[in-house]
């Protein structure tokens, strides 16, 4: 790590409110926090700092991909363009079944970290089994993470028990908590159709005793109250908000099938929420009213999912998916615009995650998560706009320099 | 151009009907044509030909962008997000006006084409206003192309007196003939609603006495019947074929609001379809029944509209954003599969233009248009299924190669 840095001509994007837009902008950092940041004439560059010239680019927050399921990279292309419960049962339970160990957890989130780092991505939202394995493979990358164990009612690897399941994540938690200090233990839920009732408020009460984040598949398909049952009735964020498990540390995962009434109980009870919007597509999900629920101030981060459903790791990708697919869903060119796309792949999935007073924008103070993003070639020329140019034009290729926790991990577009 | 060249060591996805993929394939080409290809054994290599080593790359037919308006790169991120009205009124005709000009649309063709080469486009389809300064800009920088006059009645850039305006295009399609055997002229009409049916018909004759593909946006949105008044009813395709203008030639692009009816009068007159996913999402237009269409034995490909609707020239994009659109739009993740994707970007792009004897796939005998997608970065690993990672994984920026007419035109993904 350089202990003192200064990041300069490039064009600012805070993402932070109350800072515009900054066109000779410069970044000071010190350790593994940004000191200041402004007009490159105003931010201090006393005390010979290392200086990174970031050549014109565009200076911005790492983007956080608030959900996926790292190791799943060695299932990508396995099967794609089949029924659900095809996929699933014929293809990626087997697949989990016979392949899934420590040993490939390992391998495939290593990959799944070099692949998101050099596409921009600074801190992930991870639920998979052998969590500890992924854990500690995420933390050796240098990505911030956090990384959910997760809880099924049915044998899953490294937990041929399902009754020992809540507490298997319990002890997870407890143990991956000195890995590092860009490494977030969590507890992920599959789903409330794999969890039963008393799964699900044992594995919430465990979360928040540890105070760690409790993440949650939920409402992704149309048909998952009937995959519930009884006890759900037509609206499965009202199950969940009987059962007493949504409050501000709980993350909704898809929040596809949720209704006016939904969107009220999940801004009441302060969740975040994470849109996936090329999974949604590709497994013919659904549409997420995402509009409404920013319209409510819900905070809505995006993610990939895992590369089984995507197929990548690609969050430039899902800002302009998830901006054009509203629009025509809302037949209405003026909904997600840019800056409230790039908004959901940075600071909003931060607050969505519960980490945006350290992450997610830049703010003296801050941690120092920080990309540059080429602006060179064509498809980025001319610039009229910043934030269209990310959304509508920017690929992940783009991205030329990585900086998570003050350290640089990526620098002319290829991994440290 | 080397005259005699043989690509070796790659992945062979030719995208012809009777032609496998083929793990260790190879191509040979003399001139500017395809002689030969199969698995690397049964390739002719006699007489020391140039070898290109695809490095265990995916070498295929290069894109084809079934449509554009190259020029207009000039306004990328000029109004995004706005009511296309206003998009249209107080942004994109005003700057049109003032900017468009021999000189800006010489020089922000060349930089289309730039981009596109490096994205992999091979062939692209355009329709624009100073259309001859775009066919030599289009030949100089060796992409194959079809160059459309563009036809509107009122007055344009380059074209003061709307009364002048099939001959004016009648006149550029005499005269660019002779630009580039890679350029085709062709007659383009803006829509039904700014051009009146004596236009439409007259620009359609002159096409076909000049023997050139004849284009049109058609049905795009939803209130193209009123905009287009008394004489079209309910159905704009029924309207165009009462004018007597659907045949093989004409090219219907977009082609988002039509039925049942439609579809089959589409598909009696052999029009092809361009579908512009990306375009057709951001600015609201709705969504093209694209697998009722190409069910239909309709040749659809491929398009990315011009930059200032889009943003940008990347066929790869597009591909990945139609496989999810029409999955979720037909609540349905069979349809649209990625080898279907890929043929719209490719062969049936070329049969939509009506170029697909020469083009779209690899072939013996078929022109020498001819891309290598690198695959050892991290999001195109693993590779279960090549057309599954060109379509769900894949960047236009892995495009590491590219071929036009048997010349290399980009080279370890820089332009040569």
């Amino acid at each position: 790590m350089d202990k003192d840095l200064l990041i300069h001509n490039g064009l600012l994007v805070p993402m932070s409110e109350g800072l515009p837009v900054i066109p000779d902008g410069a970044v000071r950092i010190r350790e593994n926090r940004i000191m200041d940041l402004g007009p490159a004439a105003s931010v201090d560059a006393s005390g010979n700092p290392k200086r990174i010239d970031a050549g014109g680019g565009i200076i911005m927050p790492g983007f956080v991909n608030g959900h996926t399921h790292a190791p799943m990279s060695m299932f990508r292309g396995l099967a794609d363009d089949l029924p659900l419960d095809v996929w699933l049962n014929e293809h990626i339970f087997p697949a989990e079944a016979s392949r899934v160990t420590p040993e490939s957890v390992t391998q495939w989130t290593v990959h799944s970290c070099r692949e998101m780092l050099l596409a921009g991505v600074t801190t992930c939202c991870d639920g998979y089994f052998h969590e500890a394995e992924v854990a500690r493979a995420m933390a050796g990358t240098g990505i911030r993470a956090v990384a959910g164990q997760g809880v099924i009612d049915f044998p899953a690897p490294g937990v041929p028990d399902p009754l020992r399941n809540v507490d298997h994540a319990a002890a997870y938690v407890e143990n991956a908590r000195s890995i590092s200090s860009r490494l977030h233990p969590s507890i992920f839920c599959h789903s409330p159709y794999t969890c039963s009732a008393d799964t699900l408020q044992a594995a919430k009460a465990a979360a928040d005793k540890a105070r760690v984040l409790f993440q949650i598949h939920a409402a992704e398909t149309r048909n998952e109250p009937a995959m519930i049952g009884e006890g759900c009735g037509r609206s499965v964020i009202a199950y969940l908000d009987r059962l007493g498990i949504l409050d501000r540390n709980t993350l909704l995962v898809h929040a596809v099938w949720v209704d006016d009434e939904d969107i009220e109980i999940i801004r009441q009870r302060q969740c975040g929420v994470i849109h996936c919007p090329e999974s949604n597509m590709k497994l013919a999900s659904g549409i997420a009213p995402v509009p409404k629920m920013i319209a409510a101030g819900i905070p809505v981060g995006l993610g990939t999912d895992g590369c089984a459903s995507n197929n990548d790791h690609d969050l430039v990708g899902e800002m302009g998916t998830a901006a054009k697919l509203h629009k025509v869903a809302c037949m209405d060119p003026c909904v997600m615009d840019a800056r409230t796309c790039l908004k959901a792949a940075t600071i909003d999935g931060a607050r969505a995650i519960g980490m945006a007073a350290d992450i997610g924008s830049l703010e003296p103070g801050k941690l120092a998560d920080i990309i540059i993003v080429d602006t060179h070639r064509p498809h980025m020329v001319p610039m009229h706009d910043v934030y269209s140019a990310l959304v509508y034009a920017a690929k992940s290729s783009d991205v030329s320099w990585v900086m998570v926790d003050g350290r640089i991990l990526v620098d002319a577009g290829e991994l440290v």
